[in-house]
C-alpha cells in the first residue's frame, strides 16, 4: 500500500477525490434497487446452477443501475459484474461489482448480505465498498480512507492486534461451501481458535476491518466476491491472500487475517 | 391462543394495553445498555462455563435496567432473567428476560443478536419481544399484536405457507450447539430442505415470524432463550414445540415451523 499512501489523493495516478464519489453513487443506486425487493413476498429466485444459487430481480436491477452510472461517468473504465460479466475498458481501471453478495442470506431476510464494489488497476483493488443497505451501513477502504458509516455514525476502521490462533474469532461460510478436503482444512483451524461463527457472507470481512473479529476463511470465491473485501481490509491494516499466501484478487480460496502473525499461523494449519 | 383472542385486550384477565407499554420500556432500557458496549474495543467477556459462553458488562447492565423498571411498575410480577436468576412474584405473571441472546454474535459485532423479553402466565408466554438494537428493529407478538418496526417502518408479521421440506429454508445455531446425536438428527433434516443457514441466534425466529424462512431447529435452549420467540411466532401464525411436539416453554430442544404440515414433516425426520 506504500505507493498509494494514506492521504486523500494517492501518490500514483489515481485521483481518489474523483473516484470515491462515483463509488458511493454506485452504492446508493444498488441500495435503492436491492431494498425494493428485500423481504418482499413476491421475490422470485431462479437457479443459475444445479445447486442452490438464487439470482433475484434485485440482483440484476442493481447491477444494471450501477452499469448505467459508469457508462455515463466512466465510459473508459472496464466493468466486471456478477450478473452481466465483463465489459472491456481502455483506462486500465476495472469496476468489480457484486450487486448482492450473499443471495442466500438476502432471500432469507438476514441483514448480512451486501453490495460489493471495487475498483482495480493491473495490480489489484485500489478501493472497495461493502454496503449493507438494510442496516444503512457502509464500509469503505482505499485511497486514504478506512471508515464505516452507519447506526453509530462514522468511525475509522482498524483491525485488532490478535496474533494467536487460540485468541482468535473465525468466521466463514462453511459448511455451506467448499469440497471435503477444504472443509477438513477449515475444521483444523476452527478447532484451534477461540470462537467460530458461520454464515455471515461478506459482512464477515467488514467485521474484520472493523476490529471485531480476526480471521475469515472461505473457498469457491469469484473475483467480485473478494476484491472489495481486500481493499477494505488492507485499508484497515489487515491481510487477504489465498490459502498459500499468494494473490486472491481473481478469487478462489481466501484467508483474511488481522495480523501477519495470525495469517501465518492459520495458513500453517490450513495447508 | 383462542382464549386470548386477537384484539388489543384479551378475553381473559390480562390487560395488554397496560402490559405492552411496559414490555416496550424494557426493550428501550436494554437497547441503551447493550448499544453502549456494542463494537466497543474495551469489551470484556468472562466465561461462565468451561466452553465459550461470554457474559459482558452490557448483558448484566441491560438486565439490571429492566429489573429496575419492573420493580417500580410491576412489583408483584415474577422475573426470570439469564443473568440474575429468579425473583418470585405473586401475580401469576413472570417476565422472562434474556438481555443479550447471542452473546457470541454480540462480541463479534454481528447484527443478529437480540434482547428477548417475554411475559408468561401458568400456561406459557402471552407476549414476546425480539429486539435488535443496532439495526433498530423490534418484533412484537401477543395480545393481538404481531408486528415488526424497523428500517422499513411498521409491518404485520405473518408466517408463510410452506408445507414441504424440500421447499423450506432452515436456520439453526448448529454446528455450534447440540450433542452428536442431536447434530445427526439436525443434519437429516438439513439434507431434505431447500436451504440451510447457520449462526443467526434469535434473529432466525424473527425471520420465521416475518415470513422469510420456514424452520428453526435448535438444542440446549433455556426458558429465556425461547419464550419470546414462542410468543412472536405464535402471534404470526406459526408453531414452536420441542422435538417431540410438546411444550418447549422451559427450554431444551426446539423446533419452530411456519405451518403444521411442515412441523410434522420435520419432526418425523428429527425423531
Amino acid at each position: 500500500m506504500a505507493e498509494r499512501g494514506r492521504s486523500g489523493v494517492s501518490k500514483n495516478k489515481h485521483d481518489f477525490s474523483e473516484l470515491w464519489p462515483i463509488a458511493e453513487r454506485l452504492a446508493e443506486a444498488a441500495r435503492v434497487e436491492t431494498l425494493k425487493h428485500f423481504r418482499a413476498f413476491d421475490l422470485t429466485a431462479d437457479s443459475k446452477a444445479a445447486d442452490f444459487d438464487p439470482v433475484t430481480i434485485a440482483d440484476r436491477n442493481a447491477e444494471a443501475a450501477m452499469r448505467a452510472i459508469l457508462q455515463d461517468l466512466r465510459p473508459n473504465d472496464g466493468i466486471l459484474g456478477e450478473e452481466f460479466g465483463i465489459t472491456e475498458g481502455t483506462s486500465g481501471l476495472t469496476w468489480v461489482l457484486d450487486p448482492i453478495d450473499g443471495t442466500r442470506g438476502y432471500i432469507s431476510g438476514t441483514p448480512t448480505w451486501g453490495v460489493l464494489i471495487a475498483l482495480s488497476d493491473a495490480k489489484g483493488p485500489i478501493l472497495g465498498v461493502i454496503d449493507q443497505p438494510y442496516i444503512g451501513e457502509r464500509f469503505l477502504g482505499g485511497g486514504g480512507r478506512a471508515e464505516v458509516t452507519g447506526p453509530q455514525g462514522t468511525n475509522r476502521l482498524g483491525v485488532r492486534r490478535t496474533i494467536d490462533l487460540n485468541a482468535a474469532t473465525l468466521f466463514t461460510t462453511f459448511p455451506e461451501v467448499g469440497n471435503a478436503s477444504e472443509g477438513a482444512a477449515f475444521r483444523r483451524v476452527a478447532e484451534q481458535v477461540r470462537l467460530t461463527r458461520y454464515g455471515c457472507d461478506c459482512y464477515a470481512y467488514a467485521l474484520l476491518a472493523a476490529g471485531q473479529i480476526d480471521l475469515v476463511i472461505e473457498a469457491e470465491l469469484a473475483a467480485y466476491d473478494i476484491q472489495a473485501p481486500i481493499a477494505v481490509i488492507e485499508a484497515a491494516g489487515g491481510i487477504v491472500t489465498d490459502w498459500e499466501g499468494g494473490s486472491v484478487h481473481q478469487g478462489g480460496r481466501a484467508i483474511a487475517a488481522a495480523t501477519p502473525e495470525l495469517h501465518k499461523a492459520a495458513m500453517a494449519v490450513l495447508t
